[in-house]
């Protein structure tokens, strides 16, 4: 592929949920806030750079950028003859667990996507930004990059091969509460179990069943007792201090239900409106206050469109 | 509740498929073939009184029968000042893991309730039906009734409290064989491990959020991808003889998939159009008559009304 003449496109790559309470390691969903903004043009020369404008000093040696490896990847596939200069505003913060490094990952392929004429299909840019994920996390893992894609809630039925369905969804309020602790995910990976209770796997694949019912049926309620994990986060929340605490109260005051977001910190709560999802936020943030812990909350919706192409020149 | 007339009602009470495939324990799928035919009439006596047709011996005494049991508990519940004959024309073999004592409780509480003038809902019906299989068991479970009074496929997402949730569904052809062997209930659950392995468990909740969106999309590829069970499968189909070749030669014929129906020994395969079907039932009765063990094979369809009211005088 021939370099014709300097384009360039700016992108939002949205945060995501994986995770997704029952659907552990196979549903992740797609936020509207927090989101990165990212401005890719082509150069000249077959090469990437990578600037940043943030304060988070990731490695900008592209082929150790979770945004960098999958422009590499691409320029290989496509045999260019020219190059990606990215510019990266960070909004989502590294070790959040709302998908930061997905984000870049997928802004990436998705704005080098839109500049080559959109010539591949969305797995293939699911599959490109997995080795962002890769270069982030050791594993190659589409729980974040495919509902960053995608949009919407997403299954990742298989990895090999690659199994994405998109679960259609009503209008859901997501409350984020990110505490700032440090949770390593092979910290909150390595202290799980690896073998579980039968009886605790068919309690969680009916749960996972009834929320992929309960979402495409736009019955909230049984979306609400659907959201029951019994095999991960009973584990998981006690690396989070005040996670009962937020569950319960925020279920109190109206949350349809939520959990762990990624492998944490941070807590998320689905709402069926505004009014519960701001309700909820307050309660959050009385927790993290009294428990004296410093905290980012959003409230947002779920984000139907995934990476927003915003102009280009 | 006072006897007013003799009242009769005659119900088809069909078969069921419980354990569909990677949904075991929670998963389960009406029949409209075989079937039981059960007459019911009120009578002037409080009692139960059982008559059977058919060469199985099945207990007569009403606390120990399957169909028996659950009314005796409908004339506690009403209060009644009557009583219950039933004569029950049996078609689904006992012992074929095609829901035969669940058709039996259900066909019998079905009949029932609408002699009393349809005052239970759907939920009480299978609550009624559970202590009919509790006969028949030892547990009080609604794989089979759920589906035979609710019809199509249903999940069970929970027992206590009893949250069941119909799944609609595409068309689709339902190939079964019963191959004349016995597969007791209590073996079939003992030979299972009470851990699995997490990379497992979370591979089988994949594949039920992948199923119960391809019903509900009426995606049959996707359907067809997620029929798999990892966990289950691999112990009991080692119990019946030519599971492995029937499964792998049936989707070599067409069919989506496919697996042990209950507890085995029969064994069913979906596809999506009666030529299939039937190309599946040959290749099924091509291997049992070669390894030499008497079957009966039905070809019949996903039967979406469950328990059916044939007439009343």
């Amino acid at each position: 592929m021939k370099f014709e003449a300097e384009k360039k496109v700016v992108v939002e790559a949205p945060g995501t949920i994986a995770n997704l309470v029952c659907g552990f390691d196979v549903l992740g969903l797609c936020l509207h806030t927090p989101h990165d903004t990212m401005e890719l043009k082509l150069i000249e020369e077959k090469k990437v750079i990578i600037r940043s404008s943030d304060k988070y000093s990731l490695p900008t040696e592209p082929s150790q950028n979770t945004a960098g490896a999958p422009l590499l990847e691409i320029l290989q596939e496509v045999d260019a003859a020219f190059g990606f200069e990215l510019l990266i505003h960070k909004n989502i913060m590294p070790g959040s667990g709302l998908g930061s490094s997905a984000a870049s990952a997928a802004g990436a392929v998705v704005a080098a996507n839109h500049l080559l004429g959109n010539i591949f299909n969305k797995n293939d840019q699911v599959r490109f930004a997995m080795s962002g994920e890769k270069v982030a996390t050791g594993v190659k893992h589409a729980d974040n990059v495919a509902p960053c894609i995608f949009g919407g809630i997403t299954l990742i039925r298989s990895i090999f091969p690659l199994d994405i369905i998109s679960i259609p969804a009503p209008q859901l309020y997501v409350t984020v509460i990110h505490p700032q602790i440090e949770v390593k995910t092979s910290d909150a990976r390595q202290i799980l179990r690896k073998e579980v209770l039968l009886k605790d796997a068919i309690r969680q694949w009916g749960n996972i069943a009834g929320l992929v019912a309960g979402l495409m049926k736009n019955d909230y309620e049984l979306i609400g007792r659907s959201l029951e994990d019994v095999i991960i986060e009973p584990i998981r929340s006690i690396l989070i201090p005040g996670f009962d605490e937020v569950k319960k109260n925020c279920k109190n005051a109206g949350a349809l239900g939520g959990g762990i977001s990624g492998s944490g910190p941070s807590i998320f709560m689905l709402s069926k409106s505004r009014e519960t999802a701001e309700a909820i936020e307050k309660e959050m943030q009385m927790i993290y206050q009294r428990i004296g812990l410093a905290h980012y909350t959003y409230v947002t919706t779920l984000n139907m469109d995934g990476v927003k192409i915003l102009n280009q020149a």
